[in-house]
């Protein structure tokens, strides 16, 4: 079965949940209207399903490879592919009209490269990788560098990469060897080796912009002398096309549990001329904007695959035969379709509700990308950005530890038909793997949220997060049909503004225990976010209940699942925190 | 690195908190003595680490191929691991000494095959399988029968399958179509196809005993009309040699997400030559001691593949410098090593209080089949055997799902080098997922818990089990060390006594409610037997405190983790349980 993109449930999310179209209108973008937008999910449905969706299996199989050395090969079809792509101006969609682009809000883009992920996640994720070093580029870069280099990006003729890590520096990128020496024209010469770079060299673009994090000669040590550059595959020449070659040479690709068909690479600098992107030693808080725009991307790309996984357990459930259900039997068949069984339903709401919730938590964390840049109002962009920053390592974290487990439960609906290739499902399995290990491993998520969002302000963002939840509760709650969301909405975000200030009070004598909280914390704050998520779904399901459209009865029945069936998963993270860190921390390496 | 067995900790569980040797002589087996069974596991370890861990990763990335119709090859140095395997006598380790095997019990059995498992999952499961056939044959064969077959396996010279599923017959074997017709000379003519046969087809043995479900001409319809068959690949000659080949082909082998050295076939049978083994029409019934037998040992593989990924991320965080801990730091290093971070703490911490609790319960599974066969008083060996009953389907699932979260968890230690081939955890994760999936899909174990072993008898069985928790809290929590382990543990008990009488109430009127709430009860009724495990390992670790073992402090730290930390989770399930069946039920289907 092919890849179809929920086409309905987006629409939902960006036109009655989110508003976009409202939003757009306020930020002097009327032009972009529901019409437009779902003129681009169309064509975006359509690319998915018939173009890359059918190259995804194959390319899986094939893989990447080196004919010859430095030489990528991207897997048969691919090339193909991309210039349909870019024919047809999907690089530019999110890019500025100003260099070539269509001008389309973040969240659109999000919504896109969701549904180009689920269908192909080693494929989207060179686009989509090109057009984070076109955010980056655009934060940081000079008017002389935008000029060079958006339109290229925006047009898909060259793509982009981002180099950070090498064998020993990782997580801590203050450890970093690479060196960037000073030259007389004002370029600087970049030396050392990169690893785990995704698209670092393949065949689908005519020039690579390299995004590279390097010291400069006597750069203070640690994180805060590192320097961002730029450093092109061919040096542009005088017309700005790809001109004299760089020294920067892939020197190996990686062999992976998944995405195959995404080239990741060792990409080795030799003397290779690069141009100072942003302040010097200012390179990682540089690199940050597109880490950050790069972790609410892939989460979303992690839920398009929790998405193409669900679709295909459905599929299997609504079809296959075996045993009999508890309630109404078929009378012409000697079994029923086991979607009547009880623990298949569980395993499929499961996945629904966590697909539904995270999606529209990601797209929400999108639209505040926009309105961050495009409201008109500063104190609204700068309240946005507060939002935006505690919700960025949720999204990273939470769609990609949700979607593992998503395709683990897809898997199991399939039983032992699922651990066959041809199925497919394994393969989504092996690919979202790397999400959570990628831009920031979800433990580094965990950190950021806990550590610097929520302690080091000693809990005023979570508070105000809290209070935004808590409104809404106390807005809707009086309505008899809102009351069985908004009651434990309302619960939950008590619980946690008393667990956060318990942690602020513990962290302050405790060096271990923010470590120790992170990943239940983060677990816990997406479930009220996921909450807080379903309750305005149903909210507007209520508001449309006399519709025939059934996605409102859907949104209703998943909502009251949401709550009944995974909410209590809370009461467990609860205790884990408050269990504190000596169980972790006292045992001496050696007992482990 | 190579894989290492857990030898100490094995040690452990056998001989102080089983105390297996004294079984034995209760069981008039003397002669079996603790170091008797030391012997063997040294031998056990030494083999997995230097003859088929070597064979792990290259068998998993060459494969099994069909290189002519019929013919499988297993992966290069597989028949010579195995020669050595038969030449050494580990495929009689638990067989008859009346059909040339060695004797020992189930429990050394499961230790040494939870070790083969974990050094190559794929290698050790061609003998694992044939040992069950073993079993098979054993409990429902003929007298002549087990003369020609059983020194056959317990040689090793021949294996054995067990061919269950067809293409539309997985968890509903009533709906199997394989036919058997009654020849004159007593045999049957089998006919069908069945898919998923583990081993079905393979370079490593003279001949294959396949035991076949097939229903003869006029057989009542669904699983009462099922019998069970021994159908050899070379039909036994006057000598009980492999004689003239049946009609038993190998039509294709699987393409599967992991375990790629183990032959995974597409058995025809056409007009094969069989035997019915047992009486007719009770072949489930004959099958079933098979399948027991295979639940707690792929439960034990599983167990075997998390600590070998655990043995992998515990390495690589002792090793790995990145970033500076919060507590001391090392001085002559730029960074710590990762295993000072409180969140690589929980994650290395989570995996070994799962590892080895599941292993404590599994051997005590092991030994409770044992202890039914063996043991000289028949009341006895009926209580064993409820007991058994209860906890087959515990372990196979419980083991299983835990190994899923570990190896995850152990890939997540190693940040992005986790999703690199050559690191190996990912292997581990891929060969791990079919566990949950076959011998019964975890989901069939859940109904097979609470649906068969529970709520048919109205609790008498899990409350006897409840007891046997209970009373070892009462008995310990009086001490001032245990009271941390027994208070919970009696508290956990009554919870789940209370939770399963408003089961057996509430599905006396819902035909969903065992379904609803089968999966969250089994892991449930898991973290009880782990709790009451770890406070067993607890009791015995304080007993021997004045030890400079250092694994007596390790027990006493990772039951204190696994209390605090993880027991928590059990207010998640308890909540998911009481919710009950109408938020999965109701929603119409193509509200999904």
């Amino acid at each position: 079965m092919t890849y179809q993109i929920p086409l309905r449930d987006i629409q939902f999310v960006l036109h009655e949940l989110l508003q976009v179209p409202a939003m757009l209108e306020d930020c002097g973008q009327p032009e972009l209207d529901a019409g437009t937008i779902d003129q681009v999910l169309a064509a975006a449905g359509q690319f998915a399903s018939e173009v890359i969706a059918p190259l995804n299996a194959p390319g899986d199989a094939h893989g990447c490879s080196m004919p010859s050395p430095g030489v990528v090969q991207t897997p048969p079809g691919f090339k193909k592919a991309y210039d349909e792509f870019t024919k047809n101006g999907w690089a530019g969609l999110a890019c500025s009209p100003e260099f070539g682009g269509q001008g389309f809000p973040s969240v659109v883009a999000n919504a896109v490269y969701e549904v180009f992920g689920g269908a192909n996640m080693a494929w989207a994720s060179y686009p989509g990788m090109s057009h984070a070093t076109y955010v980056n580029v655009s934060a940081n870069g000079s008017e002389e560098q935008k000029a060079l280099y958006l339109p290229k990006i925006a047009s898909g003729e060259w793509a982009g990469t981002m180099c950070l890590t090498e064998p020993n520096a990782g997580t801590d990128l203050g450890l970093m060897r690479t060196r960037a020496v000073a030259q007389p024209d004002g370029s600087y010469s970049i030396t050392g080796s990169k690893i785990f770079i995704s698209g670092g060299e393949q065949d689908l673009t005519g020039n690579i912009m390299h995004l590279v994090l390097a010291r400069i000669t006597d750069a203070p040590p640690g994180v805060k002398g590192i320097s961002l550059f730029i450093v092109p595959k061919f040096i542009p020449d005088a017309n700005g096309a790809a001109g004299a070659r760089n020294g920067v040479v892939c020197g190996s690709i990686e062999h992976k549990l998944g995405i195959h068909g995404n080239s990741t690479c060792t990409i080795n600098f030799d003397g290779a001329t690069g141009w100072l992107l942003g302040a010097p030693n200012k390179g990682l808080a540089g690199m940050f904007v597109q880490m950050n725009h790069m972790r609410v991307l892939v989460g979303m790309i992690a839920i398009g695959l929790m998405e193409a996984a669900y679709q295909k357990a459905l599929a299997y459930a609504k079809d296959r035969l075996q045993g009999r259900t508890s309630g109404a039997r078929s009378s012409s068949e000697v079994a029923d379709p086991i979607i009547g069984h009880a623990d298949v339903r569980r395993m499929l709401l499961t996945q629904k509700a966590n697909i539904e919730g995270a999606r529209a938590l990601a797209l929400w964390t999108a639209q505040l990308s926009d309105l961050q840049r495009l409201h008109p109002d500063p104190a609204r962009r700068n309240e946005t950005a507060e939002l935006l920053g505690l919700l960025t390592p949720l999204v990273k974290a939470l769609s990609s530890d949700l979607a593992v487990e998503g395709t683990l439960l897809a898997m199991q609906v399939f039983g032992g038909h699922g651990y066959i290739r041809e199925n497919g499902v394994e393969q989504h399995l092996r690919d979202v793997r790397i999400v959570g290990l990628y831009e920031g491993t979800n433990g580094v998520q965990a950190m950021d949220l806990l550590g610097r969002k929520v302690l080091a302000d000693r809990g005023r963002q979570m508070g105000a997060f809290l209070d935004m939840a808590g409104a809404f509760a106390e807005t809707c709650g009086p309505r008899e049909a809102m009351r069985e969301f908004a009651e434990p909405l309302a619960a939950l975000a008590a619980d946690i503004r008393q667990l956060t200030s318990e942690l602020v009070a513990t962290s302050a004598h405790d060096p271990h225990a923010a470590g120790a909280a992170a990943a239940p914390y983060l677990r816990l704050v997406g479930h009220l976010a996921l909450a807080w998520t379903w309750a305005r779904m149903a909210e507007v399901a209520f508001r449309n209940a006399g519709s025939t459209d059934p996605i409102y009865a859907s949104k209703i029945a998943t909502a009251r699942f949401y709550f009944q069936r995974l909410l209590p998963q809370t009461a467990a993270l609860c205790g884990e925190i408050r269990a504190g860190s000596s169980a972790l921390m006292e045992p001496a390496v050696e007992l482990l």
